[in-house]
C-alpha cells in the first residue's frame, strides 16, 4: 500500500476551526491544492484549502510559513497554475504537503507561528472565485466502467452490449480541453445537428437530450517523452491527484454524429470540474485492491497487469449528484439526490488508464486532464448519467415540485459531490462541481 | 473572391536570388510564417521564408526593415510561437505581409535598404532547425475527403461504404496535440493492442499495418468565446493559415480499439506537419468554388451555408506523396511518387469545418490546428493512405529496389509537398512535410 505518515493521522485538528467540524471536506489531513482569483490582482494564485479557508502558498513562502526543504515546492507555485508543482514530482509534493500540514496543524510550532499570521497568509473561500487548477494541454475521455459500459450498450444492442475489446482494453477518446470551465460556471445547452428515428432528414437546434456524466477526473503529473511508454509500475509516480469531472453529453448530437469516429460536438461544448485537486498522497489512506473481474473474465495483458495495481489500484471514492431545478431553487427545496456511485466501479484502474495511453509512444505532459468515463454502479441508485436513470427518457424521473425530467432542463442546477469515509481516518472530501443550465 | 493585392503580382522579383527560380516553394508572393532555433540561444524565433533564406521578424522590426502600420504584428512575432500573431486578426497579418513584400522586393526602397541589411536579418534554411510554429491546445481531425470515406467504408461495409450522416455533418474527431511535431522529426512505429480476425485473444506488438494519412492542417487565427458560435460567414476571419500534415495512423491497432468512441492510440503517437504556415492572404489567387456536390446530394443547413462558400470555399493546392525506403536511399534512387491529390477532393470546404466545429458553442482558441483529413482524389494515382493504395495489403506494391509494401517498412521516409498553380500568378509552395520510420 502506498505509505501512510505523520500527515494522515486521523487525530490530527487545525488552528483553522472549520476544518475540524466534522464531516468537513477540507480537514488537515487532506490539504487539496487549487487556484483562486486574487481580488487584489485580478491574477491566479495557488492555495491549499483548510476548512473554508485557503492557504496562499505564495505568502505563506514569503512569510517564511512554509520553507526549508518544501521551498521549491512552494516557489513552483508562484504562477498562476499548478502545472508547475505537477511537474516536479512526488518528492515535491511530499515535502510540500508535510509543510503545509505542519503549518496548519494546532499542536506545532509552525503551527503557532502560522496562526499568529493568519491574516497575511489565508483569505476564505468565500470571498474569492476559484480558476480551473491548470493549464490543460490534452483531455482524454475513458470508459471505465462496465456498469455503464453495459447499461448504454444494452439500449442499443440488447443481445450483445458489451464490445468484444471492452475487458481487454481500457477503451478511450480524445476529448477538447478548451472547453473545461470551473464549477460556479453556467452551462449553455448546445446546438446541433440531431435527426429523429423517423425524420428523413436532420434539423439544427437545441439539444433535447441533454446529461450529465458523473466521473473522476485525474491530472498528470511528470510527463513522459513522446516514444517512452510508461510502465503500470511508474504509472503513480505521474498523476498528481483527483478532481470531481461532469462530463456533459448531448445524446441527440451524439446519436446521429458519432459513426464512424466517435463522439465530437456531443461533449466539446463544456466540461466542469470541482476546483480542488485531492493528491495522491491525500488518498493514500483510501486505496482498495482493483475492480474484482469474475471468473472467466479475460486477465489484462501484461503491460497491464502488477501486483501493485491489483493491490491497490482502487480508490474507495463515492460520488454523489444532485439536481436543482430552478422551482426547486425558487422554492427553498434541497436538492434531489439521484445516485450514489463510488470509483471501486471501475473497470479499469487510473494506472491502467494511463499506463495504456502512453503505450503506443504517447507523451503526456503535466496538466493533462484523464477522466475515468462516467461511473455506474451496479444497483439503481448507483446510475452515473439520466441517460441511465430514465432509460434513455422511457422512465421519467419526477422531482419533488412535481416536474418531469427525462433528460435535463433549462435553468436545472447540477451538483456532484465526492469524498472518503475510512474507520480509523477521517474522511476527506473533494468539494462540489456544479453548474446550472443555461438555455440556448 | 478574397481580395488580391500588390503582393500576389505575379510579376515580382525578390533580391534573395533563390526566391526568383521557377517553382521556387517561397517567391515573394508566398511569405510563409515559420519558427527555426535561433543557433545561437537555442530560443525560437519567428521567421518568413523566402526562396531558400529566412527572414528573422525580430531582427528585421528592430533594424527598421519593418515597422509603421505593420510594427505591432511584427512585434507580436518576438516570442517563440507564431500564436501572438494568430490571435491579431486579419488586418494585422495583411499589413505585415505587404511590409514583409516590400522589404524582400528587388524594386523598391525598403528592398534596397533591407537587401544592405542582409546578413543582419536573413538566415539560411539550411543553417538552422524548424520548430513547431504555434503551441497547438487543441487538435481537431476531419473526415472531409469523401472518396476517401468511400474507400475505407468500401472496405467495411461493400454495400453501403457511407455512413448516412456523412453528406450532412462535416463528421471529426478530437486528436492529440501534444504527440504533433514537425517534419525532419522521426516517427517511431507504435505498439499496441491488436487482434487478428482469427485470434482469440488480442496480443501486444509492433503494429503491422502503419500508415500515413495525407492531409492539410488548418491554424486558428482568433478565437471565439465559450458558447459564441463563428457563422460560415465570420469563419473565414478565423482562419491564419495552412500547413501539410501527415496524420499517421495504425489501421491494426485502429481496428481493435475503436468500437464505440473512434481512434485513440492508432493516431496518438504522433503527427507530422510541414514547418511552414501559408497564410490565407498568399493562398487568394488558389481559392476555387466549394467541391460540386452530384445533383440528388443534400444541400447542406443553413448554418454551414453561404454564398461566400459555394463560390470560393475551395483551394486548388496540390498535395504529392513520395516514399523512399531506406534501401533505396542508400542506393541513391528518387523517392517514388505514390499519390498526387488535391485539396479540391474536399466534400466540406474548411470555412464548413470551423463552422460546425463551434456550432455547439465550442470554443478555439489562436493556434489550434484542425486536419482536413485524408485527402483522397477519385482516381488510383490520387489516393492519401496507403491502406487504399495497397487495399488494405491486399496488392502489394513494389519500389524501384523490388522491395514490397503492404503498409510503411521501417526505415521508410515518408515525403509530402503541396503546391499551387495558377496561370497568370506564379505559384506558391508549402515546403514539405518528411520523416524516417524508426522501429519499435
Amino acid at each position: 500500500m502506498p505509505k501512510l505518515n505523520e500527515t494522515h493521522d486521523a487525530s490530527l485538528t487545525s488552528w483553522v476551526d472549520s476544518a475540524n467540524e466534522p464531516g468537513a471536506d477540507f480537514p488537515v489531513q487532506n490539504l487539496p491544492f487549487g487556484v483562486y482569483t486574487d481580488p487584489q490582482t485580478g491574477k491566479g494564485k495557488v492555495g491549499i484549502a483548510i476548512g473554508d479557508m485557503i492557504l496562499d502558498v505564495t505568502a505563506a513562502r514569503a512569510k517564511g510559513v512554509i520553507g526549508g526543504v518544501a521551498d521549491d515546492a512552494a516557489g513552483a507555485c508562484a504562477g498562476d497554475t499548478l502545472n508547475g508543482l505537477m511537474a516536479m514530482g512526488g518528492r515535491h509534493w511530499s515535502v510540500l504537503r508535510a509543510a503545509a500540514s505542519k503549518a496548519l496543524r494546532y499542536d506545532t510550532e509552525e503551527g503557532e507561528a502560522a496562526e499568529a499570521l493568519a491574516g497575511e497568509i489565508l483569505v476564505a473561500q468565500a470571498d474569492v472565485t476559484m480558476r480551473l487548477p491548470a493549464q490543460i494541454g490534452d483531455y482524454t475521455d475513458f470508459y471505465a466502467s462496465i456498469f455503464h459500459a453495459t447499461n448504454v450498450g444494452m439500449m442499443l444492442r440488447p443481445d450483445n452490449p458489451l464490445m468484444p475489446n471492452y475487458k481487454h482494453i481500457p477503451i478511450a477518446y480524445h476529448g477538447r480541453a478548451s472547453s473545461i470551465v470551473v464549477s460556479g460556471e453556467s452551462c449553455k445547452r448546445p446546438v446541433g445537428q440531431t435527426k429523429a428515428p423517423d425524420a428523413d432528414v436532420p434539423s439544427f437546434g437545441p439539444s433535447m437530450a441533454f446529461d450529465y456524466e458523473t466521473e473522476i477526473a485525474f491530472y498528470v503529473g511528470p510527463g513522459n517523452p513522446l516514444g517512452q511508454p510508461v510502465s503500470i509500475d511508474e504509472a503513480e509516480d505521474h498523476i498528481f491527484g483527483l478532481s470531481i469531472l461532469n462530463d456533459w453529453s448531448a445524446r441527440d448530437i451524439q446519436a446521429w454524429e458519432y459513426q464512424p469516429l466517435g463522439p465530437f460536438l456531443a461533449k466539446s461544448f463544456a466540461s466542469h470540474v470541482s476546483p480542488w485537486v485531492v493528491t495522491m498522497e491525500a488518498l493514500a489512506p483510501f486505496r482498495s485492491g482493483a475492480y474484482q473481474r469474475p471468473d472467466g473474465d479475460p486477465t489484462p495483458l501484461p503491460y497491464l497487469s502488477s501486483d501493485a495495481n491489483e493491490a491497490e489500484g482502487g480508490f474507495d471514492v463515492q460520488i454523489e449528484v444532485s439536481i436543482a431545478s430552478e422551482k426547486m431553487r425558487d422554492e427553498g427545496a434541497a436538492p434531489e439526490v439521484l445516485a450514489v456511485t463510488n470509483m471501486q466501479n471501475l473497470y479499469w484502474t487510473i494506472f491502467q488508464m494511463l499506463t495504456h495511453h502512453t503505450s503506443n509512444g504517447c507523451n503526456l505532459r503535466p496538466g493533462d486532464m484523464m477522466g475515468t468515463g462516467t461511473i455506474s454502479g451496479q444497483t439503481d441508485d448507483a446510475l452515473g448519467s439520466i441517460l441511465e436513470i430514465t432509460k434513455r427518457g422511457t422512465n421519467p424521473i419526477t422531482l419533488p415540485t412535481g416536474e418531469e425530467r427525462k433528460f435535463l432542463g433549462d435553468g436545472d442546477e447540477l451538483i456532484m459531490r465526492a469524498w472518503c469515509e475510512r474507520d480509523g481516518a477521517r474522511g476527506i472530501g473533494f468539494g462540489e462541481c456544479r453548474a446550472v443550465i443555461e438555455g440556448a
